[in-house]
Order: structure tokens, then sequence, then C-alpha cells
């Protein structure tokens, strides 16, 4: 993968794409709006899930799997919901070589499967809560695909859980938008703003959508992880009862949450360059990367050697990394091989090197080059990791508050989000008004952000007086 | 779950979809033909997972993912594996409201994407070995369905490699099989027969395929897993070919090879008893349960005190535990409960134990029930689990072998497995000829085991003289 990338200010889009592929990450399929997960894909998305997956067990949740298709009945008992999701249903209508009786349709969640059991698993307040987290494959049969961002088919996790009462229910979906907040910017060094959906934007059958927006390389927003309080909603459609303390029959209360391999798809714009990838060492395949340099045999021995000594220091403190011993290509090529693949710290070794017993350290985020020795090297290494994890962290915060802009009127609102950025704002307007701006402007209230400052002010939009802040953009 | 199962004496199979049912494994679900992993279940596979996944990168495989619907011509490309799994094809025909121009089908297995994939990566010797393996869900429409064992969609994982010749993807296809029986003996104390598929009984695209075959405890078998060598039939269906080390066009080489969730299937029927699950420790979700007993607060503080100190020792020792606190349920119950979902040790800790400093070990596996110092019983759990590890091992292998016959007529292969049990015989017959016992007895040759005594018999069935040995039996 020698070949550079389409830049950035050239065409965003197109540099996206040239990345994900370039990379290696994934690849166009024979499937419409379907994509292949390539292995260093995988691996950052098996790096994600682990990471998830500890967070959700810390908090208490198990996993289970519940059937991928779903009685298309079973999607029309929550009104809002089959309305929801109707447009973007795949159905398996025919089965081994028979028409079916009722057609079925593949998951585009699972409320409504996973709502069928807790009706078998429910009974009494002792049954509860009930927390159970799903790693699965969903379809959504989407017009408009874009690898990682939104695929027909697409992993992701989705927690469901089951509550004795409304305010349990509420702090479940709020601790895990908290949750998908910690991971995002403590693992991928992504800073997202935390808050709550309009009732426009709100998922459909949820009471409140809390949802996690972070800020893309192009200053448009991605919505990367929702966490929906249902209420008794789902309860009610599949009626799920429980005895509760009091000896009353009582409908259960629920919450759900998902992320998905479009936190791939978010990785990738928050921090990528235009010479490729740059991945935050806690999650990065590889936090390491060796290029050995050599012109003859003898040469290589010496190196291999002496390198032999660093990567066992590096195994023995559990750092993640890759010697490159490929023969048939020249170190420049692998640099840059490496800097597209976005591994956080290459070290280059020759001879001259081995001698001086140094090692070269290039580091993909910042673009700097240090020699020190390798002791040194070997002695601050996870200090250094975290050291960069950090900084990417900073830098990305930094360049999101340099592209939020507090405004006061229609006016500002067009020209803070015109070629992306994030707009602050008084909001008092309605469901309706809402969709006249996206309609103008392509703009949508991503959020009514959770810390709001508790002043009042006038919207930008109707000039009425509120107290409600929300952040405005374009969005992916 | 209080209530115990149908004895295995009594109706196997009810025994078994019992046990299924109250270790709270897996659930009927709505949906026909599939299963519900609940959280115990899907424990296990978890477990199964990660021992199976570091497996397979040790041995230099990476993890991927690929489409999960597929156009139905694809499938059509390879005439032998169309042939096999036409019956079983589920078909999406609908989506995002309108009839699609191809229908696509949901993979009963992923040769065909993948080797359509293959053929845009794959151009020169110098891209193979391909290793890639996959983590997925899988449909196959089966008429009579049982949990684990046979249901419509399952969980599974499938690897596809990709070489520059044939001896190394035998080689491949041969050390993958070695590898399912690694896990199945020393992981899941499951021993099994290693060996090569009948013509009639080898998958629908394959030249061989190898099996690992299990002796359950109705002494029928089961094939718990496969792996294909495949030649160059997938790559010549996709057009898959490499310039190879003397420049010179070649279609590539290929295995596959998988395991599913079958395997818990596998494990239920192995060690299984009248009081439910018996679980090998090192795939156990909890190694350990502990069940307080008290009658008063007082005594629970006590207890609970002393219980910390266990857990303690148990948490730095990373042995995975349960402590079993719930208030409304008796002793006697969670004995029974922790009996049924197979855990390999129970820790009984009441006031008594606590003065003496004792505690009550109970093995599940053999019933065992010894008092011993808290301390003696710290410093030898990790013994004690690697024990009841082997102890497990070898007595199903005794087991099995008490359940073998050498047969040397068609008689004599009747008794042998009229009700269960395996037989071993020479045999020279025709593929016809294996149809027709089938087709007479239910009985089919397992497999041709890949340790051969090498001495020449007399067919059982055909009177011929032969070397080939093979193993028979009814199987699930």
């Amino acid at each position: 993968m020698s070949k550079g990338v389409t830049p950035q200010s050239e065409n965003y889009a197109k540099w996206y794409t040239d990345v994900v592929q370039k990379a290696e990450l994934a690849d166009y399929s024979p499937v419409k709006g379907c994509m292949v997960i390539r292995p260093y894909g995988y691996a950052l998305w098996e790096n994600i899930q682990a990471e998830l997956d500890k967070m959700f067990k810390e908090t208490g949740h198990v996993n289970a799997y519940f059937p991928m298709l779903i009685p298309e009945g079973f999607l029309k008992k929550e009104a809002e919901h089959i309305e929801g999701f109707a447009p973007e249903l795949a159905i398996v209508t025919h089965a081994g070589g028979k028409k079916l009786e009722e057609p079925l349709v593949i998951r585009p969640t699972s409320e409504t499967i996973i709502w069928a059991m807790y009706k078998k698993w429910i009974n009494s307040y002792r049954d509860l809560p009930l927390l159970i987290n799903q790693w699965a494959n969903i379809v959504r049969w989407e017009m408009r695909t874009r690898m990682f961002l939104r695929t027909t088919e697409f992993l992701w996790q989705e927690g469901h859980t089951a509550h004795a009462n409304a305010e349990e229910a509420m702090e479940e979906s709020l601790k895990m938008v908290h949750v998908y907040q910690n991971f995002a910017e403590q693992y991928m060094a992504m800073p997202v703003i935390v808050g709550k959906k309009t009732e426009n934007e709100k998922f459909a059958g949820a009471i409140d959508t809390f949802t996690i927006e972070a800020m893309m390389g192009d200053k448009r927003a991605l919505q990367s992880g929702t966490s929906h309080y249902l209420g008794q909603n789902f309860a009610k459609a599949f009626d799920v009862t429980f005895q509760n303390e009091s000896n009353e029959k009582e409908y259960v209360y629920a919450s759900s949450w998902g992320v998905s391999t479009r936190l791939i798809g978010a990785l990738i714009m928050t921090h990528g360059d235009d010479k490729g990838l740059i991945l935050p060492p806690r999650i990065a395949p590889y936090q390491v990367v060796i290029v050995p340099i050599y012109r003859d045999n003898e040469a290589k021995s010496t190196v291999m050697t002496y390198i032999e000594t660093i990567t066992n220091e590096l195994k023995s403190q559990g750092v993640r990394f890759h010697l490159d011993t490929r023969e048939a290509l020249s170190p420049g090529y692998k640099f840059n091989d490496w800097e597209m693949k976005g591994v956080p710290l290459r070290l280059e070794i020759g001879l001259r090197d081995v001698e001086k017993g140094n090692v070269v350290v290039f580091r993909r985020d910042n673009a700097e080059k240090i020699i020190e020795t390798k002791d040194a090297f070997c002695a601050s290494i996870t200090r250094l990791l975290e050291t960069i994890q950090k900084s990417m962290f900073e830098n990305r915060k930094a360049f999101r508050e340099e592209n939020i802009s507090n405004i006061s009127n229609y006016d500002e609102l067009k020209i803070a989000t015109e070629f992306g950025g994030f707009a602050r704002a008084f909001w008092a307007g309605t469901d309706e008004e809402e969709k006249q701006i996206q309609k103008e402007t392509k703009v949508t209230i991503r959020c009514i952000p959770l810390e709001q400052s508790g002043k009042s002010g006038t919207c930008f939009y109707t000039g009425k007086q509120t107290t409600k802040q929300v952040v405005l953009a374009k969005a992916y």
C-alpha cells in the first residue's frame, strides 16, 4: 500500500474511503451495501469489544444470544418501533425450499424478540433487574451506505435491561451513556458531548434517547453511541408484567443501548490525516512496529539479534508489537505502510543504531522522531504510549473547542456550521421548526447536553426566553 | 430450579432438553427451530471461544468478518456445494420495501463469499498463505431441531485458508483437526477419535473431510468438529489464481474448518448425569460456588467475614467463583441448583466450619464430600481443579473404551451398536453398500481413524481383505 490517499482538503469523503481501503480495514463486497471487515480492521474491533465487554461486566451485565430472525408480527406490536424500522427491513420469505407462513425479518435491533423472551423469564421483582447484553450482527437496508459509518449489515452490541421501577431504568440508561463516554474518551481518545436527543431524533419506541456526539476531522458531527430509556413501552407491547414488592402486578421498565462498528469510522475521522490512520495506543492492534534496516545478511543477523533484545522486553511488558520482516520491500515503503495503518510508534533499527546501542523512535501522532538509547526506550515505553494517548485526546479536545461557536441568531447558525463546526445555542422551538431548520440548512440539533449552564437566554430561532441549550451541527 | 430432570435411563432425549432448560443454558424461542442462548450457556460459549481463539492465533490465524447475505448465484458456482446446501437455505427476497433483483441467501457456510473476496486479494505467492477465521452466525433450515445439537440458527467459527500448494493446504486441514482434538480433550475433557469421513459423509465441496467423533453418555456418536481439504474446488469455481514462484498462473489450494455451539451439546451429553450438568473446570463459567449457611444475622455476619478471606484468596489465584447470597432460598435448594448447573466445586460454610477454620468441599464430578482446613483448601485449589479436569477425561475415556467393540460381521455390528456403542471393523465396501447399512441399521461410518493398525483383515460386510479400519455408530 505505498500509494497515498486523496488529501482531506481535496475531498474528505474520498480521503475516508481511501484510508479504509489502503489501511486494509475493510473492502467493498459483491453484496450491495455490505462490506468485508479485513483482519486489520477486525483486530481493531476485537480490541474495542474486549474493553467494552469488560466495562459491561464490571457494571453487572451478562451476555446472551437471541435469534436473528424475528416474526414480522413482533415488530408491529410497538407502533412507533415498526414505523421507524419498516423501510429498512430485510425479509426472509422462503426457507427450506418452501414459502414461510409468516415472513421473518432479519433483526434491525432486538427489542421485540428479547421482550418476547422476557415475558417468559420475568415474574416477580426478584427476577429484576435483568441486565443482558448481546454482541450481534444487524441488518438495516440503507439507501446510501459508507463503509463502517452506514452499512446494510453491521456488527454491534445491544444492551437490553429490565427494571422494577422507572428511576432504576432511567439510571441504567444514563449509566450506560456514560460508559460509552468513558470508552470514547479514555480508549478512543475521542472527546464527546453527552446529551439527550430531541423528540424528532430519538429512537423509534423510546421515551428518551441519550447520545454521545463527536466532532470529526471535517468538523461535522457523528452520533457514536446511544442509550434509550424505554419506560414501559415494550413491556406493554409484549405484556411483560411482574409482581412488585407490594404484591401488585406492574409493567416492567426498560432501557436499551448500543454501539457498533461505526466506532471504527469515528476513529478514522477523529484522528486520521493525509498519511492515513492515527490510532490511539490503547486500542491499536499494534502499538509498536519495528522496521529492521540492513543491506546484507551479515548486517541483518546483527540487527535482528539486537532487535530480539528489544522484543523480549516489549513482550515482558505486554506491549503489542509487530516486527516487519518482509524481504521484498524497502524500509521507506514499510514506513509509509505503517503510517497508513496508524501504528502509534515506529522503531527504525540499522547497523549504526546497534553500534551505539540506540533506537530511532517515530511518533505517528505528531511526526516527532527521536533517537535514544535502547535502555531508555524500554524503560519508558509504557509511559510514552500513555503520553501519546493523552496527547491525542487533548489535541482533539482543543480542535473541538476551536470549532464550537456560541450563536444567537439563525444567520450565525448558518455561518457557524456551513463548512462544518458545532453551534451552541438557546432553543425553544417546536419539532416542526426543528425540521424546518434541517430542511433549509441540513443542520440538526445533535443533542441537549446533559451539562447545562442553568442560565436563561434567547432562542436563536424563535426569540423566546429559555434555559435550554442545544448543540447543532451537520452530521453523518 | 429445584425440580429435577427426567432420568437418563427413562428417556435420554428428554433428559437432555430438561438439563438444557433447567441449567438455564438455553430456552425455546418463538422462532421455529431457533433457540435463545441464555447467559449461563453463553458464558460457556465465551470460554470455549476464548480458548479456541487463542489456539487459532497461536497457529498464525487472524479474524475477519464477511457479509452474512450471499447472492444466490454464488452458491451455484460449486456444483456439489449447492447440491448439499440447497434444501437448507433461508432466502431474503425483499428488502428496503422492494423485491430484490437477485435473492440473497443467509450464509449456511461462507466458502463462496470468502472465495469471491480472495479473488480480489490474492495475486502472487507472496499473498499466500492467507489464514483467516471468522466467528459468525449461520442459518441452515433443519427439519428436526434440538437445542445446541441442530438449530436453524447457530453460532460457530469457520476458518478459510488459501495456500500455494496442495501439501500445505492438506497440512493445514490436518493441523486444525488436531487443534480441535486438543481443545476437546484438554479443555472439554472429552476424548475424541480423529479420522477421515467417507465419500458419503464428507462436506459438500470438499475433497477430504476430517472429523473429531465423540461418544455421548448414551453411547451414540457426535461429530464435534470438522476440517476440510478443499483442493482447488473453490478456487476454480471463483477463478482464484496466483503467480507461483516459477511465474506461472495456478489455482489456489484451500482448507476450511469449523466448530459450533454444538460443542455445548457435546459437553452436556459427555459428562451430564441425573442431577444435571457436570462441567470441566477449564471452561466452567464458575469453577467454585460458595454457599453460606446461617440462621440469623449474627451468624451471617460471622460466616460472611470468614468467606471473604476465602474469596480474596480465590481472586488472587484467578479462580472463577460465585458467592450465592440469595436470601429467599434454602442451602439445600442452592445445592441442587448448582449441581444442576454443573459447577465443579461447592463450598458449604456454616458457623461450625468458621469455628474450626474448616471448609466443606463437594466435588460435582464424583460426589465426594471432604472437610479440610481453609488453609489446606486454598493451598491446593488450583491443583484440585486440575485433578478434576484430568479425572473427568480419564473417566470418559474408560467409558468409551468399554463401549467400543471390535466386530467381524454384520450381525455383530448390529448387536454392538443397537443400544449405542461404537464398532471398530475392517471395511472394503462401496458407497452404495455403506448407504444400505445405514438404511437397515441407522449405523454410519463415523470415520476412518487417522491412526490405523496397518494390519490386514476381512471386511465385516463384503468379506474382502483390506487394511482399512473404520469406526461405526449410530450418531446424532
